[in-house]
């Protein structure tokens, strides 16, 4: 496969800052007239909605990458698509935290990462409620709008506010004994029903980490590089088929990650 | 005790709002500088925190009110007070949801009730993040700006978000198993740091309902005129000396209310 230079990725950086943000804008739009849109529920859960927003988003943010990069491959929320063989796939959840969305909940944000050959190198999150862009691109460091990130210095989870999330995708008894054992640490959690965001807020040294059992790649990648980058340390998401399949998602700094490796019952790879 | 007219009431309606805004808007210029705010925790809980922030925006509320209703009593989070047999109590928490303020989640407001005679006849919450005023005063409705609210129509857990909340007052036995039960029902939950937000987005529908096994007064009276004016039903807050002491807060639409009676292990009174 051929390399990609640093300058070409560094145009796909720059080029996922302003599609989030496109894309975000058009999303707030229809987040103003929420009370309008039609909810559909995926599958027998009716905890996992989706609306002609998402769809509508996905589409523009689908159709302003394929005119700029016509070669890179695309996997999205609603459309779907993949490959793992791509010399570059761009990952998007046009809203993350759709539920939020459509409650009127203020937690929501555009999701998008790019993989190249093999390896998350660009992560960019917008939230639209707060004006706030968390980026990362390997290499170069984290920053929310113009400011760097630095994870979370706290050397226990008693130090700060963990973040969590869970789906129906798996059992209660999967999550649940975690806030049991994070409480009995002296520890604290948000579920704030986006997990995008909050991992951009663990790069951001708002949380001081996050975990959830299981992950689609459009919600999680961005934030796997914002961490990184940021100084801190995740789990290998891709591996088992991640970017198909998803993952659990382990962050926090390297000390508190060690900590959550042993409050969790799932293996981590 | 002398009753208190419409009017005075009335008087103190409007006076809520104006203070909630007026300590919002001073809450926010700290928020604006959080960095710089130095943080102390209340005794031996890490997750207990307090800044010159709440400090300063209590004693901007206290001294309004006192200057406006200099007979009206006053309970505050952080200077205490609270007499259960006063004609008019003022319960003011100047910034609910504190951690979250400090580490920058965008999740905190100002949470101002007013009992008159026993009763809590007043709820305002003010959320400067997203600009909206939650407000009601018993027997005249609830509204979120101008707008009126109601609660969520859904007749089961599963159609819709709960609020859930939590601290190190209880152990963690007492909050955990009603995550799991909720799960076990198709539920899903949100925990974003702010006691009272999360009780003012019952009263807009926007959550299913609300259940914490110990909220302070400060917290959960503005929650309980908000969401009982729009029409949905509470716990009896103010049993057992709840002003005081606390207690546990249940609230959702009637069908949903009896459902979650069956799935907390705690006796509602």
């Amino acid at each position: 496969m051929e390399l990609m230079t640093a300058a070409e990725i560094d145009a796909r950086y720059h080029f996922a800052c302003e599609v989030a943000q496109a894309a975000a804008n058009r999303a707030y739009g229809f987040y103003q007239q929420r009370n309008q849109l039609e909810v559909e529920h995926k599958g027998s859960d009716l905890q996992d909605v989706v609306s002609i927003a998402d769809r509508t988003v996905e589409e523009l943010a689908r159709s302003l990458i394929a005119e700029r990069f016509p070669a890179d491959d695309f996997l999205g929320e609603e459309s779907g698509g993949g490959n793992e063989q791509a010399r570059c796939t761009w990952v998007v959840d046009p809203i993350d935290g759709t539920s939020c969305f459509l409650n009127g909940l203020h937690n929501w944000c555009v999701s998008i990462g790019v993989i190249v050959n093999g390896e998350p190198v660009i992560g960019v999150v917008y939230d639209p409620n707060h004006r706030e862009l968390f980026r990362a691109r390997a290499g170069q460091g984290a920053f929310v709008n113009d400011a760097p990130m630095r994870v979370h210095s706290g050397q226990h989870v008693r130090d700060g506010v963990m973040g969590v999330g869970t789906s129906h995708r798996v059992t209660p008894e999967t999550f649940v004994p975690f806030i049991s054992a994070l409480l009995h640490q002296g520890g604290m959690f948000i579920r704030n029903g986006s997990g995008a965001l909050m991992t951009a807020w663990v790069a951001a040294g708002r949380l001081i980490g996050y975990y959830e059992p299981h992950m689609n790649a459009w919600d999680s990648l961005p934030g796997i590089v914002l961490v990184r980058e940021a100084g801190g340390i995740t789990n290998d998401f891709l591996s088992d088929h991640g970017l198909i399949n998803g993952n659990l998602v382990l962050m926090a700094n390297n000390r508190v990650y060690q900590q959550l490796t042993g409050l969790i019952t799932q293996k981590v790879t």
